[in-house]
C-alpha cells in the first residue's frame, strides 16, 4: 500500500514552504482551495475526475506546473480505486479539456497516457505520478538556485500573479527565487501586482510572502507605470513558451514586460522546461483561454458594472521574446536569441 | 429667489446628458451618489459643509472639475442660508483640503473667495457659483467640438476612469468628445479599462455609455496591453496639468501612455483650461493624493489580502508631456511643445 501513496524525495526541507498545496494520502487525495485564500485555509477533497476537472476548470487549484501535477495525481487516484484502462483513457481526455493555454497540463496527461496506454498496473501508474512530482520539485529548487545569479542583496524586485508553491511543486518558480533569495539573507523587498480579475498576487503571492515574512507592498495594476522604475529586476512565470521564447503568461505580464523596458528594468521569465512547447515556432499560435466575463463584471456577491456590459477578459497574453531578457530553468539561464525547437 | 436658484446656460439641450450629476433646488442642493452606481440612483444632500467635504473626500463626488463645482455650490448654498462671512471663509478653507490634486477645487474656491471678500451678497455669492457652472459646461461642449477634428466614422478608441458628466458640468472631458462623436452618427465603439482600486471605469463610464447606448467593451488594466494596438485614439480626462503639459490624472494614466507609444496609438488629454496650473512648471510638482490601503485590501465587505499588507495606493500619475499626443482645451487643439507660463 505504501507504493500507492509515496513520498516525494529531493525537497532540500530547509527550503519546504510551510503549507502544503497537495495532500496526497493513503486513500484520500486532496488540494489546498486556493479560492478561499487568504481568509480561509481549507482542502478541497478531489475524490473523482469530475471533482478534478472542477477544481481546475474554477482556480482552485491553478498554476501551470501545479495544474500539470494534480491532472496526474487525479489519474492515479483513479488507478488505485481500481478505474478500468479505458476509464482512465476518458479521464485523461477529461482533464486535457479543462484549460487550453498551460502546457504542462498535457506534458503531465502524455506521461500518465503513457503508462495506462503500457496497461501500467495501479502501482506503477501512481509511480508516474510521484516521478512527475519528484522531476518538478527538483526542477523548482534548480530554477531557485540558477536564480540567486540575478538577484543581489537588498533587491526591491517585482513578480506577477502567484508563481510560488502555489502554482508549483518545490518553491514555485519566480517567487521560488525570491523566497531562497529572502531564506539566504538577501533582504529582498518584492513589489506584488494583485493580479486582476481573479488577484492571485493580493490573495496569494500576498499570503505566501507573509508566511515567509518577506517585506511586500502591494499594488493595482494601474499604479505599475509609477513604480516599475524603482525596481532591479522582474521575475514572472509562465504557461507556455514557444520554441523562439515567446511567453504566455496571466494577463498583465505583456504589460509589465513593456513597461520594464520602458524604464530599462531586466524582465526575468522563470519556468521548467515542461512549460517549453518546442511545437510551436512562436506566441501568435498559443492558444488563449479566454474566462467568463463575470470575473470582471462582479466582484464577490456584488455587481461592479452594468450587467449587460460586453467584457474581453483573456486569462493570459503573450510577451514576445525581444522583452524578455532571460528564461530561467532548471537547465540554467537562457538568454536570447531564444531557440528551443526540437528541444524534446 | 430665482436668483438663489438659477438655470444654468449654454448647454444645447440636444446633447445634454440623460442624468442630472448636480441638483440645485430652491432649498436644497444635492448631488448623485457615485458610490452607489450603477447598482443605485440616489442623491445625496449636502445640507452643509461637512456633509460637503465628505461627499468630496469619500468620492461621492468625484472628477477634477465637478469637485470644484460641487465645492463652489457648497459655498453658495452656505451664503444663501445666511452664513456669515466669516463662516463662508472657514468653508472654503475647509474644502480647500479635501483632495489636493485637482486644481480645478482651488481654482473655483478662489472665484468664491474673491465674492466672500468683496462682501458679496448671498445673491451675488450664489450667482458666481452658478456662473462657474455655466463657464465650465460651455467649455464642455467646446472642447467636444474642437476634439471631433480627432475622431473619424467608425473608429475604436480607448478611455480611462471617468470623464463624462459624471466628472465635469455639460458632457464632460474625454468622454464629452466620444459622446458627441456617437451622438453625431460616427458609430464608434469604446474600450473602458476599469479602472481600480475604485473602478470608476467599469462603475460609472461603462454606465454612463450604456445611458448614451454607446457601444463598449470593459478589459481590466491587466488586458489592455494586450488591446490598446487595436485601438485608432486613446482620449482621457486630467486633474492637474503643469505648465510644460505634464499631466497629473487617475493613477493607470501613464501607464495607458507608455502602451499608445508602444503601440503607435495617439494619446490625448482632454481638460478645460482651469485644469491647467500655470504656477507648475513641471509635473513632479504636482501634490499627488495617497489614499487608504483598504481600498486595495479589501472589495466592498470582502477583504481580498493579507490585513497586514502594506500598500502602495496613489489615486492619480503624472504622464510626462512628451508621451501625449495633443492636449484639448476649450480653446482648442494643443500640441507639443507645451507652454502655458505665466497662462493664467
Amino acid at each position: 500500500m505504501s507504493s500507492l501513496q509515496g513520498e516525494p524525495k529531493g525537497s532540500p526541507s530547509a527550503f519546504k514552504p510551510p503549507y502544503q498545496t497537495i495532500r496526497w494520502r493513503a486513500s484520500k487525495f486532496s488540494v489546498l482551495d486556493q479560492r478561499q485564500l487568504p481568509l480561509k485555509k481549507t482542502y478541497m477533497e478531489l475524490p473523482d475526475i469530475k471533482t478534478a476537472c472542477l477544481a481546475i476548470k474554477t482556480l482552485a487549484v491553478r498554476g501551470a506546473p501545479l495544474i500539470g501535477i494534480v491532472a496526474a495525481f487525479a489519474v492515479a487516484h483513479a488507478a488505485r480505486k481500481h478505474a478500468t484502462h479505458k476509464k482512465l483513457l476518458q479521464a485523461i481526455d477529461q482533464l486535457s479539456q479543462t484549460r487550453p493555454t498551460a502546457v504542462n497540463l498535457f506534458v503531465c496527461l502524455n506521461h500518465m497516457r503513457e503508462i495506462v496506454e503500457q496497461d501500467g498496473s495501479p502501482v506503477q501508474i501512481v509511480r508516474q505520478a510521484l516521478d512527475i512530482l519528484e522531476i518538478e520539485e527538483t526542477r523548482s529548487y534548480a530554477m531557485a538556485a540558477h536564480g540567486q545569479k540575478l538577484i543581489a542583496k537588498e533587491m526591491k524586485v517585482g513578480t506577477y500573479c502567484n508563481t510560488g508553491a502555489l502554482a508549483a511543486p518545490g518553491l514555485g518558480t519566480a517567487l521560488g527565487i525570491l523566497i531562497k533569495a529572502h531564506l539566504s539573507g538577501k533582504k529582498i523587498e518584492v513589489v506584488v501586482p494583485e493580479t486582476r480579475p481573479l488577484l492571485q498576487g493580493a490573495r496569494l503571492t500576498a499570503w505566501e510572502l507573509s508566511q515567509y515574512k518577506i517585506p511586500y507592498r502591494l499594488v493595482t495594476e494601474s499604479a505599475l507605470a509609477g513604480i516599475v522604475g524603482e525596481l532591479d529586476a522582474v521575475f514572472v512565470g509562465a504557461d507556455r513558451i514557444a520554441a523562439n521564447g515567446d511567453t504566455a503568461n496571466k494577463v498583465g505580464t505583456f504589460g509589465l514586460a513593456i513597461f520594464c523596458r520602458q524604464f530599462g528594468v531586466p524582465f526575468y521569465v522563470v519556468a521548467p522546461t515542461s512549460t517549453i512547447d518546442s511545437n510551436l515556432s512562436e506566441g501568435s499560435q498559443i492558444p488563449i483561454e479566454e474566462r467568463s466575463p463575470d470575473e470582471v463584471l462582479s466582484f464577490g456577491s456584488c455587481r461592479t458594472a452594468p450587467a449587460k456590459s460586453k467584457v474581453y477578459n483573456p486569462a493570459f497574453d503573450v510577451t514576445p521574446s525581444d522583452f524578455i531578457t532571460a528564461i530561467v530553468t532548471e537547465k540554467g539561464i537562457a538568454r536570447p536569441p531564444y531557440n528551443w525547437t526540437g528541444e524534446k
